[in-house]
């Protein structure tokens, strides 16, 4: 980071911290869509906006929408932010930080008496990730016009309905469609967000510029073989559905490892079930989940069809079964090369290097796309890049230089071509 | 088999068929100690013991005890029989093959008026599987002096002890040291038994002696890793509990494949645990059971020594950390070589190839090296060998077969030096 004097760190990292009060199980922080937490930590960012300048209140879907207008009405919007809400037991900065650095951006800009030449749009999501009413991504999706309204019939654990959640809230769940931004003149959506890794912390980064975020395929796969005494089934005659499933995971790790150069691919088996589940019981059946992901769609794709190949193979060598199926399937949402070139420019003027890296995990940023050209900013963090935990974290001097990248790529954007 | 007159195995199928119905959760079998069940199933051996011309009841702890005594009181004792109990969801033959088949020895015996140089008893123990009081092999360890006294007080998933279930039953919990026959002239125990494994069948034959009831060691490993988003943690830097742990089983299985002719190596993983278990989570936490068994003591300790530390190479490598714990040790129970020479004798003279091989499941011979002797016969079973399930079957003929080299050994039997 270049000398400079502090501006944005200490404040944002205060802020972070009161919104960490906005929970339903201190000292966790839980903070789900349309929650009295929600309200409240709205409310809260809703003050920071109208300090910083801007119009400011809930839309009807409960998202926080600060407004830093030009004169022009005719001038084209640019929108940033990120959400509000968080997984049970979350961190202090995933979603916040987006929220918090654009607000910071515009406070700096209006105590300077500057305008831009386009509007600036910062939004709190008010659901990203999706906990209370099993639909992700529900504020941002409404804004590109890709809201399911069936998702309002939803259901949360309390047997309270997405509709029902909105009106207790002050929300219109009939003003959904109001929110679709597509017709509107919004030329880009920038995202800051923590990376929620530990690529930036590892190379000393404190700034990097996100390719595309990834698309993912998730698998299930089955196999059986046949049961067996552990004692009485000499090795040659087993048909161990646990040692095959052992096999087709290392492979998954092999060739992920030698394809990871193809848009940042991973692979990883995170749920295993052996059955029957005694220690002198040969397994008969294990399933377990294969989540692939990439920047790169056709080597996801591709790295689907070698798996389900060799899974195949390994089956028939070890006789027994595998079934294998994809029951999720999002193509990467590519960052556009132009915005890219703009965060590169931000971040090598904070005097780093410029990393470019695909976001692993999903974001607002992933449905925008098709409605402008998007980006996003990520911001290292500490403690091996944990997130989605009480560990997560990230420091003062990051979220200062993050949010200078922010504010200079505001003061330099240009629009680009979708 | 030689061509002879069918005498035996189509009576026995009837038994095994007819004992089949003493079960508590009809059609399933399950037949547990002290039960009902056992009740009815030893009156109905009990009965088939005196039709044999043998003297026969239930002993202090619920073993069915036949007697087909010489008219010398100071002869040797033959022992045999095997177990009246089942594991849940049972086969029929398990077990009871042993005692009907050493019934019918002693009931053609007495057709034939032939009396042997040796008492002859038959036993059906009470308990072996160890399902009722999670203690196994009651019956059989308290005629080898090794009934643990604190097991009367073990309580069933009732709440009703051993000893208030041996009183209900009608047995007496006081009288247990009187079953120790260690200072009793006790000259040889035989077992005969489906072999609940598949080696005879892939050999095409009826009829194996076994050299010795395998030792057998049970080992708990935990492995810790880090947790991670599957998304945005690069292969290389991850430290995935469960791909250590599938490397870790693989090489038990491979081990275990390069050392099978050490007295009939085996190594199962048949419990494997991995957390947090979702999708899209690298694993963090993963459980496993390693069961390794020999019929060669020293084997078994290289096997498990060889794990210890190729696990522990595997988790450097992969910046886990493991724990491998061993909760269960038992050594092997050798046969006696000449016990083996006569049973293999037996089979020979009915016309079968011999073929040893050790027992990798635990039975009652296991505990009479300490007081004498011991021998096993196994028999051929169906089904690729399965047991303790419904599935599992022998074939009338292979019973017949049995019981006759059975026989053969009783009428050909004898006294080998301890």
């Amino acid at each position: 980071m270049r000398a400079a004097a502090v501006k944005f760190g200490p404040a944002l990292m205060a802020q972070a911290e009161a919104l960490a009060r906005f929970t339903a199980d201190a000292p966790r922080i839980t903070r789900t869509y349309l929650s009295r937490e929600h309200k409240a930590a709205g409310e809260y960012l809703i003050g920071l906006m109208l300090e910083a300048g801007m119009q400011a209140g809930f839309d009807a879907l409960g998202n926080i929408v600060g407004r830093y207008a030009t004169a022009d009405p005719a001038a084209p919007i640019v929108m940033t932010g990120s959400h509000q809400d968080s997984v049970r037991n979350a961190g202090k900065y995933d979603g916040l930080f987006g929220i918090l650095s654009a607000i910071a951006c515009v406070k700096d800009l209006h105590q300077r008496g500057k305008r831009l030449p386009f509007t600036l749009e910062v939004i709190g999501f008010g659901d990203e990730e999706g906990v209370r009413f099993a639909a992700t991504l529900i504020g941002s999706k409404a804004m590109a016009g890709t809201f399911d309204p069936a998702w309002l019939i939803k259901t949360d654990a309390d047997g309270i309905s997405m509709a029902q959640a909105l009106r207790d809230f002050g929300g219109d769940p009939d003003a959904v469609t109001s929110l679709d931004r597509r017709l509107s003149n919004v030329v880009a959506f920038v995202e800051s967000h923590i990376e929620q890794g530990p690529v930036l912390l590892s190379e000393g980064l404190s700034l990097g510029v996100v390719t595309a975020i990834a698309g993912a395929t998730r698998l299930k796969a089955s196999v059986t073989g046949l049961a067996g005494h552990a004692g009485t089934v000499p090795m040659g005659q087993r048909q161990d559905a646990l040692a095959a499933a052992a096999e087709m995971l290392l492979e998954v790790e092999r060739y992920c490892e030698a394809h990871s150069a193809q848009g940042g691919l991973v692979g990883t088996v995170g749920i295993l079930e052996a059955r029957p589940g005694a220690a002198n019981v040969i397994p008969q059946d294990v399933s377990f989940s294969v989540d692939v992901r990439s920047g790169d769609d056709a080597a996801r794709h591709a790295a689907v069809a070698a798996f389900e190949s060799t899974f195949a193979a390994i089956a028939t060598r070890r006789r027994v079964r595998v079934e294998t199926a994809a029951f999720y399937s999002a193509d990467a949402a590519p960052c556009h090369p132009g915005l890219q070139a703009q965060l590169a420019n931000a971040i090598a003027a904070q005097g780093c290097r410029v990393r470019h890296l695909p976001s692993g995990a999903g974001h607002d940023a992933m449905v925008f796309p098709p409605v402008c050209p998007t980006a996003m900013l990520f911001v290292r963090c500490g403690n091996n890049g944990i997130s989605h935990h009480p560990d997560e974290t990230m420091s003062a001097e990051d979220a200062e230089t993050a949010t200078r990248a922010l504010l200079h790529f505001f003061e330099h954007f240009e629009p680009v071509r979708a």
